[in-house]
């Protein structure tokens, strides 16, 4: 099995599903939130699919209440509507800490066929142009010091592009715009939930405005527009407003055919170290 | 009281607020999801308040469950958590049909002091250079004849960039882009809350891309990043993405002072002229 689904393996509970969150998809202290949601939409697939409902993730909005830590997480998935095309959900994520449920994510979830709203396209965005993945700088070197023991990045073999990387090296460009490749380090293909994953993945656009340290995500919405492709994912973050310490950031993800297959935007705050010294 | 005051009245009820959902803010059948979303966070913001949370809205995200009809509305909100900067929490709104309830909309808010987030401005992005509202286009005699008999237009004076309104007259652009000014046409200013309503105030993007009917809103995403200045407010609408019906319509409002005060994303479904012929 595959990291990652070894990773979203659920079994089911008296109130839902469970599963276990693992140190190797910890970023510092914290599980990355990307994985408690692509958990969360697995389980609420799975519910659905008992309820009669849809399974193909199309939109996950979600609230982060606490950080993940390594150990046992419960799902608990609510079906709110089973329509005729797509089906409504929502799902809470908590840990017991000392005998107690606390809550670390809830959520909102449409379920849909995927494949139903592929074509016609009758708008898209391309994909920038950006160098190959072999040409462009892989993500393992280029984080600030105290991340660079995070199981996290281990997983994924990302490569970011050389012209949005000078915030590793201390210069951070100022327009607030990531680009890379990324795929899993175990060559494992990404599915549908996994992209919820994979918007969550690359390092915060705040890096490339100057910001310090963690930047903890307080809602996040994500759309999947269709399965994606097997090989390389290329990706894209910017933001359009940054302003005392908030910043939306604007994930988009192409798949190796050059179709968008996802995207989000989350609100989160930042330390930024021009406010900071 | 104003127009939107009114619309907005809560009373206490054994689960949570109760108010009337009128006519006037229907566009055909349905009363406007906006108008739902500003009253579901009134009543947060309110139960917020009683459990000592913030009361100024940060983001809202919600998934519409079936459209909203005149009549008494029951709101239930439940504080997740109250943190020291920010409270999370979640809303349901129902209406009783036949004496059982039936939820309309369902959503996750963050609540948090707007003036906090305010200053300093790091990156942001300008309002777009369009004619003054006196050189724009009322919206009241553009939208299909089927909808010139609703409630919702007459409650705003709303005016259109010409370039973005040739969809009135059969001719849209294709470019998927709405742009035009916006206040309340009592004259009453639109404040925090408010703002959740004008996101969602505007003609759909999808009209620009010859879509047909009603675009019911699947899941909506909006982000409140300041309190409006009094004045009229500027809007753009964009999408970036149409597959197979479904899209995504990027809302943005500028304040009179020309401050990004707002900005969304929803999932919507569109019927589109092109495929039905």
């Amino acid at each position: 099995m595959s990291e990652l689904g070894d990773a979203l393996r659920l079994a089911p509970s008296d109130t839902g599903w469970t599963g276990e969150l693992s140190n190797d998809w910890a970023i510092g202290e914290a599980v990355n939130g990307g994985l408690l949601m692509a958990l969360a939409t697995t389980a609420t697939a799975r519910s659905s699919e008992q309820a009669g409902g849809h399974v193909g993730p199309l939109s996950f909005s979600g609230v982060f209440l606490s950080p993940g830590a390594p150990g046992r997480v419960d799902l608990e998935p609510q079906i709110l509507r089973v329509g005729r095309s797509m089906t409504s959900a929502q799902v809470t994520v908590s840990q017991p800490v000392d005998g107690a449920p606390v809550e670390r994510l809830r959520a909102l979830l449409t379920l849909g066929d995927l494949d139903r709203y592929v074509e016609p396209v009758l708008k898209t965005v391309a994909a920038p142009e950006i160098p190959p993945p072999d040409k462009c700088v892989s993500a393992r070197g280029a984080p600030p010091s105290s991340l660079t023991q995070s199981g996290f990045l281990k997983r994924f073999d990302a490569r970011m592009d050389p012209a949005t990387i000078g915030w590793a090296t201390g210069e951070p460009s100022g327009d607030g715009e990531m680009r890379g490749w990324l795929r899993l380090a175990d060559g494992a293909e990404i599915d549908a939930i996994g992209l919820l994953l994979v918007l969550d993945s690359f390092p915060p656009v705040s890096f490339d405005l100057g910001s310090v340290g963690w930047v903890p995500t307080v809602e996040f919405t994500g759309y999947v527009r269709g399965k994606p492709a097997p090989g390389w994912l290329q990706l894209r973050l910017r933001t359009e407003h940054v302003a005392g310490g908030l910043l939306n950031e604007d994930a988009q993800v192409w798949d190796s055919t050059g179709r968008l297959v996802a995207h989000s935007r989350q609100l989160a705050s930042a330390r930024f170290r021009a406010l900071v010294e």
